[in-house]
């Protein structure tokens, strides 16, 4: 499939007939619409109220052996395809939440589908190796041909994990040595006999009470160590042993930005000599500044390319490390196949992190003092998958076929026109709108979201919230000009029922 | 082939003939053999010495992007089969290390070839929900005829995880929340606007000093929560910060075990006594104490089921809860599904965490108390693969079709009586044999125990260590007599060379 030309995507004009509950648009809207896949539906299909009678029978199954509360919407997958979700009573929606900004390139894609039915598919599901220990003799090649070959500008290496929590979180530990190594004076200095043995008994100095700097409003996972980091809600953090590491202020950022420059940049320098002022006074010296180029989960809160060159001066300036968590922003949604790619950053990041879309995770790095002095210090059992690194390979292969990040950085400037339109027609309801130039990921706060999300589903989108107030965006990669026409409509929709 | 007979194992007479390097074995010892998988060599076979010309020219390629420090062999996936690993030379060994302890039924097993080419898998491979939001409409099913099929006895839920670091760190995060909801009188008791704010800043009472209680050399993890309960070597811990938990002693008993009964017992109860003390007085209350049923990294240390039982009477006692990792022990190895099958414990565990063997991770629970009181806290995007649980439903229907467990059991007891003849006459180079009685789950220590390891691939099979001195034996489920016969000699000539 890699041989197919760009220009061939197997296209079907949009011939299916609408039913009476297939929701419809504004036909010339969707006139231009040339699908990526051939079987998509022309639109949402609403069945029952949702969720359905099926939807609630199974739901009460699944209650019974597993936490169904935060259940959104039980799924038929065989149903979904492309950027349309189904469930189990045949109401079919618009997915701009996409697993938790997880699917990249549509459900039932046609090229991942071969990618699972492939022979190395098999080997590597069957025969699950200790990679540490154990990788099969194609592991070189499976990363150079698919993890390796998307890594940001400048790093070459990577550790490979199961999630973000766990990316980040050996990410953290791989700070934490080098950080050390460097106090000791390099790697070839060895542990005293006092480290060796208070790090049994978990006390300083074998385990330094060193810390990892974070922003507020901050998501990074909900492990211990990542979760110490993560400043979104209470919720995600209460009743949880926390490790006392600083936050430092993330800047609240004016819209629209261009009505708001010079306070906006006097914001973030602020925010920026607090965050240097805690790098340097924190009574647990910070090893290691972790960021995320967009705060997704916070509230889809964003900072100038500037801000983050800035941190990243602070950074080496007081040498601690700068690890860009892209654990949501990367893989193509922002325009760019990793969002730090905007910053026009000097020097590279140290260490930058992935899961989500790449439905693998880790992290990546350049410098070759983060691989640890000494073997089985960074080390688990099975470090990563195999099977889902084939899969990110099938679907980098995917994005480079049809050219996607590009695409997503058209197809974002076409939505957020179209939000800017909205916003001026509806400012109560759309505030703060904003992403310009970031691609499809694309937010805006409204007073009444609890009440905008669950009216979503009944005009036929899957779509999210973060933070407080924030309606997220978080299409697929193969979210097009005639779903983005879908969506704006759907959004007003909604607009004139609260 | 769930419908394939017990007796109908696919047996072929071992009918390959020897090359001058495939390594012979004392015919009449094998003359029983029927083995589970048709194609499997009849024995080891060395075509170069190991790591071969082809291993090192690939491990030079891999160690460009990967750290390959750790590297114990490249392994050719395709030519292993059954209990038997490939390299890229033609070396085929024994394999009683099995991807430390994790590939339970045999590389490439025809079963689990059928599972991955499944159109199920498919579907799970390429549309990877996120569980706690949009389940596929089967999950409910993929976990009550897999997963939940195998719960142990009193435990009829379970949270999903990756693998065994988190499985281990979401069961602390359920034990945290219901020691507070505990202390604050119930469930529906709301949190403080301290609470709130402090867990923001992760100080108390928000993110409360609470800790978790392990034992001397126990081995729970590496991320931060998992490896502050981590006791087993300092390179596992060294440089990392450590939340301040308690460690209690484990037994180290003396064998053999029946000429040390009274010995044993009193310390046993020391260690009983001293954990109890621990729970009450530690100055970071113990919401949770874990343990293995037999420490595995940290020296195959074994204590016995009256041990394990006391260990429950006082966390019930005490109001703290009781945690079993059987990551490792778990899924038949020991003779029974799960090692605490043997202690007859009146009351079940709380949580049973599981992964390796399982291909999957997760805990189990029974108590609905410990779903946590509100939605979203225990939480994480993916909540584990649904495709690896398929591959372990698939496990679980191999374990039944071959009745592998009491197969286990079986083979453990005839490796074992092997191993105590040898024990016999090698008496300084078998010390402590242990792990009579827990199917194939044995070790000894041994004083040249590195250079041991180190000469074993030279004789055909591949075995690993734990702790310092232990050699540890962790062959799969379909491991037989014929190859227990295969290890004893490996072993008797590994100890000639010594």
């Amino acid at each position: 499939m890699a041989s197919i030309a760009r220009s061939s995507f197997r296209l079907r004009s949009v011939t299916r007939v609408p039913t009476a509950r297939t929701i419809t648009t504004t036909p010339h809207l969707r006139a231009a619409a040339k699908p990526f896949f051939a079987d998509e539906p022309a639109g949402p299909k609403l069945a029952t109220t949702i969720p359905g009678p099926k939807n609630k029978a199974a739901t009460a199954e699944l209650d019974k052996v597993f936490d169904v509360r935060s259940l959104n919407m039980l799924t038929d997958y065989s149903k979904s395809v492309g950027n349309y979700i189904a469930d189990l009573d045949g109401n079919v929606l618009l997915d701009v939440y996409a697993q938790i900004a997880s699917i990249p390139v549509g459900y039932n894609n046609p090229h991942l589908t071969k990618v699972a039915q492939s022979p190395e598919m098999t080997t590597a599901l069957i025969n699950r190796p200790a990679l540490g220990n154990f990788p099969s003799a194609d592991w070189a090649n499976i990363l150079n041909t698919g993890i390796l070959k998307v890594a940001p500008k400048g790093l070459d290496q990577v550790f490979t994990a199961m999630a973000g929590s766990d990316a980040n979180e050996t990410a953290y530990k791989a700070a934490f040595m080098y950080y050390r190594q460097l106090q000791r004076g390099g790697p070839e200095k060895e542990f005293t006999e006092e480290e060796l043995q208070t790090t049994m008994t978990n006390q300083a100095p074998g385990s330094p009470q060193l810390s990892i700097m974070s922003f507020k409003s901050a998501f990074h996972g909900r492990l211990f160590g990542s979760l110490s980091t993560t400043r979104s809600k209470p919720i995600h953090k209460l009743d949880i042993p926390a490790f006392d590491w600083p936050q430092a202020p993330f800047p609240t950022l004016k819209y629209p930005l261009e009505e708001h420059a010079q306070e906006n940049a006097q914001e973030e320098q602020r925010c920026l000599q607090e965050a240097e002022r805690l790098i340097k006074e924190w009574h647990n010296p910070v090893a290691a500044v972790i960021v995320e180029p967009i705060q997704s989960e916070g509230g889809d809160n964003h900072a100038s390319p500037a801000f983050f060159r800035g941190l990243r001066e602070i950074t080496k300036r007081n040498n601690v490390l700068f690890i860009v968590d892209e654990v949501q922003t990367g893989v193509g949604a922002t325009g760019k196949f990793w969002a730090h790619d905007h910053w026009n950053l000097e020097t590279p990041p140290d260490m930058v992190t992935f899961s989500k879309k790449a439905q693998t995770a880790g992290y990546y790095y350049g410098n070759p003092a983060l691989r640890p002095n000494k073997p089985y210090r960074q080390f688990n059992t099975w470090m990563g998958d195999p099977a889902r690194a084939l899969i990110f390979r099938g679907i980098i292969e995917e994005i480079e076929r049809l050219n996607l990040v590009e695409h997503t950085a058209q197809t974002g400037e076409y939505l957020y026109s179209g939000l800017q339109r909205l916003a001026e027609k509806y400012p109560e309801h759309l505030q703060n709108l904003r992403g310009k130039g970031q691609g499809t990921f694309i937010a805006w706060d409204t007073p009444k979201r609890d009440e905008f999300l669950g009216k979503a589903k009944s005009v036929g989108v899957n779509i999210g919230g973060s933070g407080v107030n924030a309606i997220r965006l978080r299409p697929m990669l193969i979210f097009q000009q005639h779903h983005a026409d879908i969506l704006l409509e759907s959004i007003e929709k909604i607009i004139k029922q609260l």
